[in-house]
């Protein structure tokens, strides 16, 4: 094993959700080491939380913190970016600019034209932008998407996807929740709500398995909390190239559901159908036998799934597993530039491109429902 | 018990399906006996469909049915009309007309035209007309119902249901299934393919149980497989009275699907899931508590329910118990009639209204369609 | 179709639960029509009860019954025994004497005394005898022997089967349930609790499809409610020759568990589990391959389930139609006979032979449980 | 945070598999680094190992580990014993007579002799004794430990376990399995196979959970592959202080379960069911209400399960977040040992004790299956 890459963070202070997450995806597999952070905009937090962390060097912004870690002969080597969305452009740049391979939550920024700032920068780097949409680390999304790719189903015909949860159910934004707040806030959300912080993670998931390209969407966008800015469920047709179609649902405000993603694909030969709350089993029908249950690391595991899996079958691996699987990746493209190969054609993660694609099925959504809900292009 | 009432069937010839389900249902709890037939449009095959079950009296079509049977003093006292969509309505003017009651199979027609006529002859009538989409006759449906109607889950805000099949994934229709071809033909079945086979009992139960009034709804059609004249996919949105909205997805080519009926219904305090395949179990979740799964004839069990059950808790009931339940629904009515008393308000069936219903719905799914998914009111 | 078989019925009175089961088994294919009836030890309740149920002919009391049905032109070809357990043996003995065909339920009775009296009549008469261990006419039960029979899991080597109910975890028997009251009474139950009415159940399945003969057992009884004087929990072990083992547990005590009937069987090649709330489903493993779940009519039926299932995949059959089968199996057992023709091969029930061995079973877990769960031979 | 704790290997040289698991364990919420291993008893593969890891020092063998590393300042504070059976106690005492704390791999030994030997060093040792019975750290065997300690179940009665998995159905020992080598080997294992393999983890499991005392056992063992030593099944009946009774099935021969270990625990007034491959839930039923799906992080989560677990409900925890909480929880102790302070009393792990109770299981299933089942005392 190499040395670990040295991590920076940007957000992830103490009491954040995510950034907690992503430490310990980068921790995982030893691949990574966090030295440096800029963990808050507010200065003391920042410092307290980098001092909580054990974090040899905190800083109280971004830019300065790019700047300096860039100058460091032992500078950081790549940047976590885990702040509300409107605040990813912002670092990502910063760090692109100087060379710093950027690990980004998602969704890509709160506007498209921060967005498209950001692709135009990333493109004139050297750096990598990885973009966290982690649910396509999970070993079981990695099977179905190469059993697709293999043909296992067919030529697509259907693509059914859905990512549900409950707790927007009540104005929790009103009830002191700071997930809430900023998730509710188009400031710092963007123009999208259930189909920003979610409807995205189902669209990349409902791509990233089918290999398809989607043509247009119409959507119907609901606020069902009153007083609420952004929506809190989403209903989306989808069409693809090729004459697929598919159903995507978003909603936070559906009693019963934790994250309820689950995606179900069907072609000429068979169906695939997963949930993520169940995360390591696969189904699979070939048309005309009885239904299989694939587990991860059981029989029939294809070496897609085989190389991002830790435990043997019957041993559960969950979202942090899934979420490191994409930091492992990060790891290895990381790796093969610094020795100025090229990043080896079995590592997968998703990309910038993936997430311009999120922030364009964003605006799709927004733009279909104000016409109510009438076909717009994708 | 009273002597059995006296029925008679239109359709349900040897080697027919839902004929043979009819049957059982309506002797399963002993409310009905069978007692002549117009079971082919074939003379031959009508006879010989007869004496194999040993049927009183075996007529060669239905006019003659109607009429002798409604001069004989031991006449049939109700009618099951068992064939394709297109000759329902014949059959049902002619029993009605005459004042024998009528248990007719789902979709309501085939033409919206024969639906209209059907209905004006019903209203004269003093007959009953009762349409077996069965699925309502399910326990757990009922208990569904009386909860939302009860307010367990308080101002519903999300109507999701699907049912989703495999068996047209290829083209069944021309290799020999006689289902398949009936099914799959616009004189037969009318203008729906999946969309009046299936949806039609998928929006039949969404409403059921909801109790709302749809009042739009986007369609996006398919056809997948190549030559077939029907849909046999259906995607829609729809939007309910009062702000409610929904998706229904109907599908006959979605491998690793038998008969995938699923409602879920989501309001402001709690959801509530229940899966036709599994249908002795009710997943209720009042919001911020944990999900329950509510058993038939287990505890918090309701009246609605419990009077549709015949067997303990953990002795699962299945697709012909539910069935049976809108024949012995359909029994409690006639009696009632027949003793000129007013039907109970509790005994619960679906009607020609349903039926009219679910005509509008396959028309505005087809008009919809046809309109790129244009949003069509109801 | 013949004319129905004409069915008595001994037992079953208003308020019993099994005898309705047997009549709607009875009623379910159309091959059987109840006539007559002593329903009741209680005269006036036996003759209240009939008329109830539109009975021809009501008895005060089983011998007046079997005598003069025997007599009778138009008498009863078969009767159903469905009373508490030590009233089996009276009434099988006095109607198989005379040639009329027994379907008893189980077990077969409250003593061994009794059992082997039973039996010595029921080899001297021309009737058939046919025990109600329903769970045997489930299909995929069906299925799950023809597959072991057929060598899909190779030599077995262990057969785990359990039947959990939480019914009696309190003593329902002294606050007023009559199904609690007889079946904690020896002297109507005899010397099994849990063992005798549900154990044996779960004996009769693991031998019907493991085609295992037992060979020993070691059984740990227990009362747990107090004040109980039979076991409400029993822990057996289990050989088999050819060195096959065991486990069985029944229990009454457990709440969670309405009928959790669930077998599971391991060979040297693959595993089959079954679970009789959800009893549409087989799970069948392949050692080395994918767990496949098998489904009622669904890809993989197998003649011998094919041939007791009424309605397609994915429209689930319950314990009522499980129950029917055996019905329907006994009619066409008794066709044959009547016809002076042998009982197909493929009609299978389950038999006095398999109502001792669950008289032996009992007998040997009460003595082994009696001798501190010592190994006794069956 | 404070500085990781500096850990050592002894064992988990490449091609390992539990080492491995330790290591993402020991990393997974930064306590721990791994500084110093005598990975392999072969001095060659040793080194090569602890290069591939980045380790900082290797060792040729445990004992020279033990005394440098206690000598040195920056010496390890922990070590990791990841070997055989038969190579725990060596180390261990090493290490413990040095101070060092010691996290053991399960079973303790592999013999009682070897037991006695370590936990008298243990005694005499300041340094803690943690055995990794990993299952103990999944949140949900938490919450359902507290539930039952909180009376949630009332009085025990029952409590069924089982461990259950196929990968030894074949000979995998003699087809090059280094896995299925040592743990069919009584010289590496000890006298117990599936017993002491996996049976030693329900039994600890079960114990965990109910905090029931075990009285006594009778066991079933069996060899059912040919030529192997030790048993690849275990039968077995318990007996509990205070009256509760349990069954604990452990097989490795049961083709389609992968690591199949499931608890249920029933009493007077309710029960839990619990399965480690779907860890996330438990099922919770108070007697005579609906059974309800607690999610780890959901709604009712009590403060014990709350306090070990990492990502909120709905996204899936697995059996490495499991194992790191015993590491957590080491961590934690050691580090109140460090500042001379109490363990808290909320931080919970298997200690030497249990790892005594595991090895008299072991010996007590071995004894009364030579006596043929008979009662032994625990």
């Amino acid at each position: 094993m190499s040395a670990p890459i040295r991590l920076g963070m940007v957000g992830g202070g103490s009491g954040a959700f995510i950034g907690a997450v992503h430490r310990i995806a980068a921790r995982l597999d030893g691949e990574f080491t966090l030295v440096a952070g800029a963990l808050s905009s507010t200065p003391e937090k920042a410092r307290e939380s980098a001092q909580a962390l054990g974090l040899a060097r905190s800083y109280d912004d971004y830019v300065a913190m790019a700047k300096k870690e860039a100058r460091r002969k032992d500078g950081i080597e790549a940047v976590a970016i885990v702040t509300p969305n409107h605040m990813h452009a912002g670092p990502a740049i910063e760090f692109l600019k100087r060379g710093i391979h950027v690990i980004c939550d998602k969704p890509l920024t709160a506007t498209m034209a921060e967005a498209s700032r950001l692709a135009r920068i990333a493109e004139q780097s050297e750096a990598l932008f990885i973009l966290t949409h982690n649910y396509t680390g999970y070993p079981m999304v990695r099977q179905a998407r190469a059993m697709v790719a293999a043909g296992a189903l067919g030529r697509l015909r259907l693509v059914q996807v859905e990512y549900v949860q409950d707790w927007l159910t009540e104005a929790a934004e009103r009830s002191g929740s700071k997930q809430a707040e900023w998730r509710t806030d188009p400031a710092r959300s963007g123009a999208g709500g259930a189909t920003g912080d979610i409807g995205t993670h189902a669209y990349n998931l409902a791509c990233f398995v089918s290999g398809l390209t989607p043509e247009a969407l119409a959507a119907d966008l609901s606020v069902f909390v009153p007083g609420r800015a952004l929506d809190d469920n989403a209903h989306v047709l989808m069409r693809f190239e090729g004459g697929a179609k598919g159903m995507l649902w978003a909603s936070q405000v559906a009693p019963g559901n934790e994250n309820g993603l689950r995606l179900r694909i069907y072609g000429e030969k068979g169906g695939l159908e997963w949930a993520q709350e169940d995360p390591n089993y696969l189904w699979f029908t070939p048309f005309g036998k009885p239904k299989q249950r694939l587990t991860r690391g059981g029989p029939g595991t294809v070496p897609d799934a085989a190389r991002v899996t830790r435990t043997p079958a019957g041993h559960p691996e969950g979202y942090l597993e899934g979420f490191a699987n994409l930091y492992a990746e990060a790891a290895r493209a990381i790796r093969a530039r610094q020795a100025g190969e090229a990043v080896p054609a079995e590592v997968i993660y998703p990309t910038l491109a993936d997430g311009l694609a999120g922030m364009r099925f964003v605006e799709a959504c927004v733009r279909s429902s104000g016409r109510n809900a009438a076909w717009v292009k994708l």
